[in-house]
């Protein structure tokens, strides 16, 4: 059990039995692929499956080749076609500058000064483009690759700007697709029955998290391994089905606010991935829980007065990762004026897990606000791997358990028909 | 006037007049000094003050001699000891890797992991630390603190040690203002009454900006003229008042949560910075709106869905900016594949301002969410000065309006005490 739902700081203790028959036949529906929304189930067994294709070689060699040849990775997506690349990489490569190839994300924005700024930055860098887009006219995922095109083709000449593209997009049809061929693009395959949100181990995620230098091979066995484990029916022993099941025992209690808080800086972007995964496939007929985010303690010092003395509208999920990937001990001082030496030759990771304790004792206890603890080892690529199915998993079944499909987004489409319109776009 | 408080989006007219003499009041007892916590109130002429200052020219000077000998501004700081100036530097001068000196955030965590990674990657970087803290307790800091002092005086030695640490503190008492002293470090003053959320325009932020080559005085002066404008006790005649009154209203309304969104990524830590200043303030009393923050067009990808179908537990308030610091033609195509040709020639500015009409419209009129907009010309030092004042001044307002006090944090102390016990430390 490489998850495990710790519900004891729940404040109550949930009736898992009167949930039993209605998560086992939810469970069936995806397994039968009878729900709503069915067409998009191919991350149900996406890992393994791609782990025996002929694309992952090709793929891994693609990400060792733009390492080894490029400074800076220009990531252009948009939503689902970067959250989760993006989520993996501050995760499990951190956020600080890199000494080899870095990241930069693009195509998730209009805001002119942002872009100026990063094609002025990419001027004197030699910059590799993975343009990820299933149809290739998502407007600021297109925007910003003509002008990054246009900048390669320009400095570097037709060629050079030919092996610096990779595009990620439909298999079959599509803007992108027909460009690539035409340009003689490297592409790699965003399956048609796998969405966005639900896309981070396919090459959406897989081909930036490779040219990181991120171990893809580890994740994917990771997500593989989940699936097995989280093909159980029964909710009592299906860690992601507990989830989905107290998260929606919650929410039907009155809660409004699902707060994601993870302890490291690093994780920031997991909890967008995660906002993006629960709120656009729940989010709809009115319904559903508002998915929130916090990085502790940082921002104990920011939103927990709130947390602790504010309107109690919310519950908590914590993850909470049991051992560090680096670890430092506290060193002493001879004239102790912070008053620290208590702490002399405890390492960092000792002050880490009791500021966690001491956190949740405040808030479950003290506050009596529910607590769901996800507990998990570490983050290396195989645990990210797994969390990632976990979360996708427990995401299907609480939809389903709210009576909406998880797998559709008709709301995000009204603004965009606003825009074309105001646009002057034809058709609109 | 710099800032307008724009309620057409909001579905309802509101009653000013009822809230007239209550907003008056208020006023009064923030200019007299008689409301809850007004020991706390020397944010209110602070700017006007320090204008006039012997710190300043000091802080400006040292702000030069930093950036002119390091590669790295090393900022040591929690909650309102760094959240304003990273908002302010990464507003101001973006999140791009910089060409001059470069700024790296710690104090903030206790992750092992990323405080390791951070000081390996600063031991070849010649670097300065900005160490902030009332008391140089706090255990983030101070554990970080140790380490970096360390790592620069067991390299460096003790005398060019002394030269990169500064130090913004109490200026009467305390660990940091003691061990500063002894060891000769230049100190600014963290002033006894203006709590860390309001401290963004006292050295405490202005430091940091200066060594990232800002114009704080700009910035003050934004915060002065801000300062005159909202001294008006007529809830009709003031901007800042008017936006208080109006999210006091939507919570009385039933509303939970706020979504306070913006346009640009070099925005996301402003919004940071306001979670803090408005959930710190008046999360208490189990009372308060909770505070939510989104990057459009950016979140529309991800949080989109919810925010058009969801439950409709919020409303939005939005930061729109009329005018970028820079800006790019689109580029025509000739093949004109992803369908763009419509917008050749015209600025990316156009379609961000379409963006932002298009889902204003989708979110206020579509989904029936109140939406209020606060407008302002541009992002420069000198409005954002204008900016934060804006929201510090509303915040009084607002937290008063619901009965509590804006400027203590009782709950913020809860964990840190069972962590104190958890942690063994003498007394606890």
């Amino acid at each position: 059990m490489m998850i495990r739902t710790n519900l004891e700081h729940i404040g109550e203790a949930i009736d898992f039995a009167s949930y039993k028959e209605e998560v086992a036949r939810i469970d069936r529906s995806i397994k039968e692929r009878t729900g709503k929304g069915s067409d998009f189930l191919g991350w149900v067994d996406q890992a393994d499956e791609y782990l025996k294709s002929e694309e992952l070689p090709r793929l891994i060699e693609t990400g060792k080749r733009l390492r080894e040849n490029y400074e800076v990775l220009v990531v252009c997506g948009i939503g689902g076609s970067y959250l989760g690349a993006r989520a993996a990489i501050e995760a499990l490569t951190g956020t600080l500058p890199k000494k080899g190839i870095d990241v930069l994300w693009l195509g998730e924005t209009f805001d002119p000064t942002y872009i100026s700024r990063a094609l002025a930055y990419l001027k004197d860098k030699k910059f590799c483009v993975n343009v990820i887009s299933k149809s290739g006219t998502t407007t600021e995922t297109a925007l910003s690759f003509r002008l990054l095109r246009n900048l390669l083709e320009e400095r570097d000449g037709k060629e050079a700007a030919r092996k610096a593209i990779v595009a990620t997009t439909d298999g079959k049809k599509g803007a992108l697709l027909t460009l690539s061929r035409q340009e003689g693009y490297e592409t790699f395959v965003l399956p048609g029955d796998i969405g966005g949100r639900y896309s981070v181990q396919t090459a959406v995620g897989l081909l930036p998290m490779a040219a990181m230098g991120i171990d893809v091979m580890a994740l994917l066995n990771g997500s593989k391994d989940a699936a097995k484990e989280y093909r159980e029916p029964d909710v009592t022993k299906n860690e992601a089905y507990k989830y989905a099941v107290c998260r929606h025992h919650l929410y039907e209690k009155g809660k409004k606010v699902e707060l994601f808080c993870t302890y490291l800086p690093t994780l920031v972007q997991l909890t967008e991935w995660w906002k993006q995964l629960f709120g656009e496939s729940e989010g709809k007929e009115g319904k559903s829980l508002f998915p929130a985010s916090a990085c502790f303690s940082t921002d104990l010092h920011s939103l927990g007065q709130f947390i602790q003395e504010g309107s109690q509208i919310f519950f908590e999920t914590i993850l909470h990762l049991e051992k560090p990937e680096e670890d430092l001990p506290i060193p002493g001082d001879k004239d102790d004026l912070d008053g620290l030496n208590y702490l002399a030759g405890k390492p960092l990771s000792f002050v880490q897990e009791r500021a966690f304790r001491g956190v949740l004792e405040a808030h479950a206890e003290g506050a009596g606000i529910p607590n769901i603890v996800l507990e998990m080892e570490r983050m290396d690529a195989y645990s990210l791997g797994y969390l990632f199915y976990f979360f996708e998993k427990a995401c299907a079944m609480s939809a389903y358990l709210n009576g909406v499909n998880p797998f559709d987004q008709p709301g995000v489409e009204v603004y965009k028909r606003n825009m074309f319109r105001l646009l002057g776009k034809p058709g609109f």
